[in-house]
């Protein structure tokens, strides 16, 4: 069984529409590349018991949990509070971390830079060559900053941490076939290859088109699927085939 | 007190990371807009179980719901289901509905198609001129397409059924100020004149920006925190202010 992962993006922007979420499609990405099974994510408001409820939940149901947002030094960033009360833990400020902010801020350093500073007992601090600054890490939780490029260079940074399983594999069989049409169908190759079917119409130049992929862990399975999926399809409406890297490589080889 | 409302994202696609999901944001502004306060979205799996138990808790909680996703035709479609089973209420096929899928498809109609027809025991037809297809309403819920295209056009049709408050109004002021170091200045002024502050850190090519947001249902206290901000702020810093719309129509008026 592949490690199921849940995330909590966190941020009143998000929830009025001011900012659309980046974090979450290169948190799925990245995990559907290790192997790992996203299940659920939340998104909530910057506020501490919301925050604390939402990630006891997801700490206790999900092997990994992921956090985006609300750890800067404004009175609206509330997650490092949220996390510490999820785990019914103190918050202390951390030695180290205050030096630096001295260390950057100097004369100019604020009561606000040092809560930075604050994390909740018990927790570890990830370095990397990469990162100018940690990653926090409680529990099952890695708390992860909300401005994309911060997210995505730390997810980066934590990658070979959380680990590799057997890596998902996806194709893809772009078409303008008719869902309804090709519902049977679908059905009988999730059933009897043992892949995830998924089914998307979508606009394309004001065009509808079917995109239609099949994912799994095991190549031989994406590999039957994909071959029984073009021919139950009519070879007029398939606009392209995309077949998953490890694939490709492995046509080459043979 | 302003209502309160949830959304619930469903799409294996949207956790995998395939697709990015391109309606919470427009459900999100559309609400603000309305003056209704969404305080919290979930993205879960195609899955009927799954469905069913997140709709459960949000329906108890929140005034309205909306879903996004899971309604075509294909196995991988569990909304409806999910629906019916959060209600704890069978599906049943509507008569109109299928005449118009057998009028639409003809000879071509596959028992796919005909799934489109089954709507939960005492669900609501939202007709509308602009739609081909009408919107179900579920007790508190309004379930809506995946498809950006149709899930805003279907939002739009519905719009004045949810009904308007006062509408949230925001006010913002692009900046490159340290938010550590105006930490203060912004607590200041959410607790001072009751709006909601909201403090983003951006990159815009390539250079930090902090972008300060001003919210509240009543544009005098957003006209006041907004003046209160400018004059707390060093003027060098400040790049940019924007007024809400309801705002600078007022100030056309004086």
């Amino acid at each position: 069984m592949p490690r199921r992962a849940a995330a909590l993006i966190i941020g009143n922007e998000l929830l009025s529409g001011k900012v659309s979420d980046a974090n979450l499609p290169v948190l799925a990405r990245t995990l559907f590349e290790l192997g790992i099974r996203l299940e659920r994510a939340v998104m909530c408001r910057d506020e501490e018991v919301a925050i604390a409820s939402e990630l006891r939940l997801l700490c206790d149901r999900y092997d990994l949990v992921f956090t985006s947002g609300g750890i800067g030094p404004t009175h609206d960033d509330r997650t490092i509070q949220g996390v510490a009360r999820a785990f019914g833990v103190a918050l202390r400020r951390d030695p180290g971390l205050e030096a630096r902010i001295l260390a950057h801020y100097g004369p100019r350093t604020t009561e606000g830079h040092l809560r930075m500073a604050e994390i909740p007992e018990g927790s570890r601090l990830i370095e990397s060559e990469e990162l100018a600054w940690p990653v926090l890490q409680v529990g099952n939780v890695y708390v992860l900053p909300g401005v994309p490029e911060f997210f995505a260079r730390k997810l980066k940074a934590i990658r070979h941490l959380i680990g590799m399983e057997r890596p998902y594999l996806s194709a893809a069989v772009e078409t303008r076939c008719d869902e309804g049409e090709i519902a049977a169908l679908l059905e009988r190759i999730e059933r009897e290859h043992g892949v995830e079917v998924g089914s998307y119409p979508r606009f394309v130049d004001g065009k509808m088109q079917l995109r239609l992929t099949l994912d799994s862990q095991d190549p031989e399975q994406v590999e039957k699927a994909l071959e029984a999926l073009l021919r139950g399809l009519n070879p007029a409406m398939v606009l392209g085939v995309e077949r998953p890297k490890a694939l490709d490589q492995k046509k080459a080889k043979t």
